[in-house]
This record gives C-alpha cells, sequence and structure tokens, in this order.
C-alpha cells in the first residue's frame, strides 16, 4: 500500500510512523518546510520525501493533509487534483465545518484524530501515538462508501477508533472538550501570574493540580489561532456559558450557601465518574449485516446514523454483489447492547438486517 | 521524637509514615473514624492507635493536625490543651485567615503542604508525598521561634520546602492557584457533559487533554466545601476575573481579531514557561548568619521577610548564647542571588549579618 503524508509533524509523522510499521505501507511525505521533511526521513516516518505535493501524492492510495487548518482547503484540493479516482484524502484538523463545506469531492472525508502530545514536530512523532484514540471522521451524502471503508480500516490498522459524527456536532463537542480546556487553561496561567504578581518578587512553585490544569496553556499559536478563529462561534457560546457558571459559583461563595456548593460539586464528581466511565467497555465484537443498495452516500448515512446514536463502528467490510448494483456491508460494534441498536438503526434506515 | 497525627487521612498517614521512616519518631495517631485509624496502623503510618486526642498526643515533640478546614479551631485548640510548653503544633489547612487568626498560642503554627494525590484515605498514603513539596508555613509575631525552628527541620527532614508566607497572602495565591483551579475543573465537566447531552446517546471519548483538565473535578465535598467557604471572597474574586476574561476572549472570537488571539495565547505561553521555571533551581547552599535578640517574634519576623521577598529558606539553626539574652540564626539558602538578597533583607530589619 502506498500512504502519502502532507505536512510531517507529530500527526503526520506519527501517521507515517504507524503506516510503515504496522501496515508495511510505502509512505511518501511532503512538507513546505524542507528541514522538517530531512527530520521526518530521519525520524523514519517517511520512506520518501517528495520534491512536490504532487510528487507525494503519486501512486498513493491514501493521503493525510496534516497542516493547520487555515491551510486545509487549499492544500486538500490541490491533493485532490493531484490524485487518481481511487486515492481516499482526509485531514487531521481540529474543526470540521469549515472544511468539510469547502471541499466538495467524493474521494475526500473530513478527520481528526483525539491525540496529541505535550510537544509538537516529528521528533515526537509515535507508531503508537493512535492506539485506542477516538478518529472522528466526518462523511457527508457524496462521500464514496468504498473510499470510507478504506479509510476506515486504514485507521483501525493503525490502533485507532473510527467514529463517524456530522462536522457541526464536532465542532460544537470539540468546543466542550477541547478549545474551552484550552481557555481556561490559558486563563489559569494568567491570573496565577498576576496574583503571584502581587506576591513574592520571585515566582513560589506550585502544586500539581496546577501543572494538569495548564498544561496545555499557550499552545502554538500557528495552530490554534486557526482552530479557535474556525470554531468561533461555538467556542464563544461555551465561553459566555462557562463566565455565567463562574458568576453563579462565586454568587453563591460571597453569601455562604454551603448547600449551594456541595450540590454543586457533588454534581461534577457524579458527572466526571460517567465521563470518565464512556471511555471504558472492551464488550466482545458482534457482526451485524446488512444488504445496502450500490449508490454514493450509504456508507455514509449508516455511519453517520450510528454515530449519532453513540454506537462505535470498530470495523466494517463492504462485499459488493458481481453485478455491482448492490451489497452487504458488515458491521462490528462492541457488545450486545450495540449490535442490537445497531440492526435498529439500519433497518430503520430502510435496509434488510441481520446479526450474523 | 515523639510525633502525634490527629487525622490520619492521606496527608496525616503520609505525616505518620514519613516520620516513622526518615526521622525513626514514634508516632501516635488519632481520628475520630475508628477504622481510618485501623487502616492507619495496618498501614504502618502511625505506631500507636491512641483512643482519645490527649492519649494521642501525650508526650508528643509535634502534633500535626490533618482535619477539615471547618473542624480545625476546636481540634487545634484541644490539641493545645492537651499538649505541653514544649510542644509545636500545626495544621495542614488549606486555607490559613481563619485558623491563624482564630489561633493566639506561640505553640502554634499554621501549615499547608502542597501535596496531594488522586485518592484520598490512608491506603494511598506514602512516605515520599513531600519530597521537594513547598510546604507553606505562617508564622505570625508571637510564634515562638525555637518551635518554629524545630517545626521547619521536622518538614525538611521529611523532604519538604517549607517556605514562610503571610496567611492573607497565602489564601489569595491559593485562591489563584488552587481554588480557581477546581472551580474551573468542575465548570469544564458540567460543559462537557450538557455538550454532550446534546449529541450521541452514549459519550463518547474525550482526549487527554480534557483528562488533564479535569482530573481534580470533583474533590470530596466534605474537604473542599469548607476550604472554598473559607476563602469565599478570595475565591470569588478569582472567580469573577476569570469570567471577565473568558468574555474578552469571546468578544474576540465574535469579532474575528486574530491578532488579539495571537497576542494573548503567546502571553499564555511565556507566562507558563515563566511559572514553571520558578520551580527550578538548584544552586548550591549558602549560609546567612544573624545576631538577633532572643525575644518572641523575630524568627517569625525573619522567615516572613525572606518569604515575601521570595526567598526560600532551606534549612535554618537558632543557636542561643549562654545567657540566652540574644543568639545568632543561621540560615540556608540556594545560591548567590539568595544569599545576597537574605543578607541585604535580614541587614534592614536592623540585625548584624554576615554570609559565611
Amino acid at each position: 500500500m502506498r500512504v502519502a503524508v502532507v505536512g510531517v509533524g507529530l500527526i503526520g509523522g506519527s501517521v507515517g510512523l504507524a503506516a510503515r510499521e504496522r501496515l508495511e505501507a510505502t509512505v511518501a511525505g511532503y512538507d513546505l518546510d524542507a528541514s522538517a521533511l530531512s527530520r521526518a526521513v530521519a525520524r523514519g516516518a517517511v520512506d520518501d520525501a517528495a520534491p512536490t505535493l504532487a510528487a507525494a501524492c503519486h501512486g498513493a492510495e491514501a493521503v493525510f493533509v496534516a497542516a493547520p487548518v487555515g491551510a486545509l482547503p487549499g492544500t486538500v484540493a490541490a491533493v485532490l487534483e493531484a490524485t487518481g479516482p481511487e486515492c481516499v484524502v482526509t485531514d487531521v484538523g481540529s474543526t470540521k465545518r469549515g472544511i468539510v463545506s469547502g471541499v466538495d469531492n467524493p474521494r475526500f472525508v473530513g478527520g481528526h484524530p483525539l491525540a496529541g502530545a505535550a510537544s509538537a514536530g516529528v521528533e515526537h512523532a509515535r507508531a503508537d501515538l493512535f492506539e485506542g484514540a477516538t478518529w472522528y471522521l466526518t462523511p457527508v451524502a457524496s462521500t464514496s462508501g468504498i473510499l470510507y471503508e478504506r479509510l476506515h480500516r486504514l485507521l483501525r490498522a493503525i490502533g485507532a477508533r473510527p467514529a463517524a459524527i456530522d462536522p457541526e456536532a464536532h465542532d460544537v463537542l470539540l468546543a466542550a472538550v477541547s478549545h474551552l480546556p484550552h481557555v481556561l487553561a490559558n486563563t489559569l496561567v494568567e491570573q496565577a501570574t498576576q496574583a503571584l504578581a502581587a506576591g513574592p518578587e520571585r515566582l513560589p512553585a506550585t502544586g500539581p493540580s496546577f501543572r494538569d490544569a495548564t498544561r496545555v496553556a499557550g499552545a502554538p499559536s500557528a495552530i490554534w489561532t486557526d482552530i479557535y478563529l474556525s470554531n468561533a462561534d461555538a467556542v464563544a457560546g461555551q465561553l459566555d456559558a462557562a463566565a455565567g457558571r463562574l458568576r453563579e459559583v462565586s454568587q453563591a461563595l460571597r453569601r455562604g450557601d454551603a448547600d449551594w456548593i456541595v450540590e454543586w460539586n457533588d454534581r461534577a464528581a457524579q458527572e466526571r465518574v460517567r465521563l470518565m466511565e464512556g471511555q471504558l467497555g472492551a464488550a466482545a465484537l458482534r457482526e451485524v449485516r446488512a444488504s445496502v443498495p450500490n449508490r454514493p452516500g450509504v456508507v455514509a448515512q449508516i455511519a453517520l446514523e450510528l454515530g449519532r446514536a453513540g454506537v462505535n463502528i470498530v470495523d466494517m467490510a463492504l462485499h459488493p454483489a458481481p453485478d455491482m448494483s448492490e451489497g452487504v456491508i458488515a458491521l462490528w460494534v462492541a457488545g450486545e447492547w450495540s449490535a442490537e441498536r445497531a440492526a435498529e438503526l439500519v433497518g430503520g434506515l430502510g435496509y434488510p438486517v441481520a446479526l450474523a
């Protein structure tokens, strides 16, 4: 298999390492920064350092565009231009509405791995960076089912857990679970700096909880300015809501309302347990098979329907009938609940379905 | 040496383990919860499970009160009542104004270690919990110099870095670097829960940065309600300021102000580096000696003067003159800057000083 990576930083480099190690793929790399590209070769993240974007894409079956969000539209368009009808193109940007609405091509599937590291750059790339990590995919009605399936399996093979989601839902969700935490980390750093400036001449030690809470503060502006601005409305909504909540806590404290504080804090404790429990689950895989017509959008429709319902498709396979007019899609999901829910949902879309 | 620990949870238990292991102290323990006390014995955190608070304190040279903030005034008073004139009494509460202003006794020194763990209870106690951790002490003018020195050395011996600070400054600082992060963690959990509730039926995975940012969410209400309420004005001030900052970021996003976002984010990046650098520094120790009159308050005065200036007293020793009318206080500080600053500050208080 031949894979291309356009942008060989932490994420692109890790895709390259994982594809080489786990898929024995040949990986071509391209980066505007020639020095980053040499380092990617030295790190073993790519086999070939391509002189141009088109050269990197030549003959590739899958291309990962790992560029800053602002550079995605132009780069994805160039990659689609440079690749053939059998090549799936995806990106790894942290916001999805902009790029997905801007690209109208059945070969493009928006993507976003929930993986990262404290340090950027290909030097920190790892073949196991995506092991067990959710990797959001945002297919739309025009997305090629065959290419979606290929990308899904490729991501599974490098250890990730692909999950279909609507671009709008993705951006609102990420505003809450990623962009808001980044803004709050910056806020904590600003307030601690101010509090400390009013105190001793030298900054004293802060505790381990402060280090944890500010780990993502001041994430690189070259990446994060684009993320914030491409999701400005959703992030601003989360910030306004957070500001309102902080005022509520402040008012409860000023009136010495112990009952309110206890209830608020206990609720957070319970909610956090539920959030973290949502991560678990190693139930046995069940297969769900559906007969589907061979027309564009069916795979995306099924993937999104299950994604919206919280049913994770662990793996999938398409089996076209000899005349290509229809086919069978096999889905593997974890556990009894997911299998029954998947069958119900796929049946609800009007396709004959069976639990294998 | 005989040490007593009143309240044998994570912190009290760790004091016991450390004192037994590193000081070969005999540690008596007392807890209102008999089961916690048995577990402390089983864990090796205390030698003796005392049947009463007074029995635990009998013959102790130092008593650590590790009770919730709301229970401190009564418990510290009972411990002072149960101990003799040579015994130093301290607490480990997360706020200091209330307890310090409520106790007027030269044998009491308020304290607060910046150490903790994800899990409460003596089962998680460790002898090395305080290794390298800042341990704030809040001496006042009436504090006994001899007993302050004893406590300082005891804390050094169990691995901590004692640092003198005014109770008011402590509470304002902790509102920013500890209490605010806890409230923000709760807020993140609330908003993520709400965002997820609007999406898939089952909660999807959240990324590693979300886990880091919410590690302290929903910390035990039995401990934290007291902390928040005993520092209500300072915490409310931090929350109002944070709400204001979030509104500013929200407005910048809504007007698409990339320059503002870059400047704000770059500033946070620089500030975080400075905050974390403030933790480092393994410079060679220098000794500073001062001749001081033997009267109450001198040691506290010097410790606080240096603490306010950010000069950390790594170790100290008192050498009384034979007639006890005066004495020499030897201070060890790290590095040339600290030594010169310490000499300047102690000299500024009117005491003859020399760099050894």
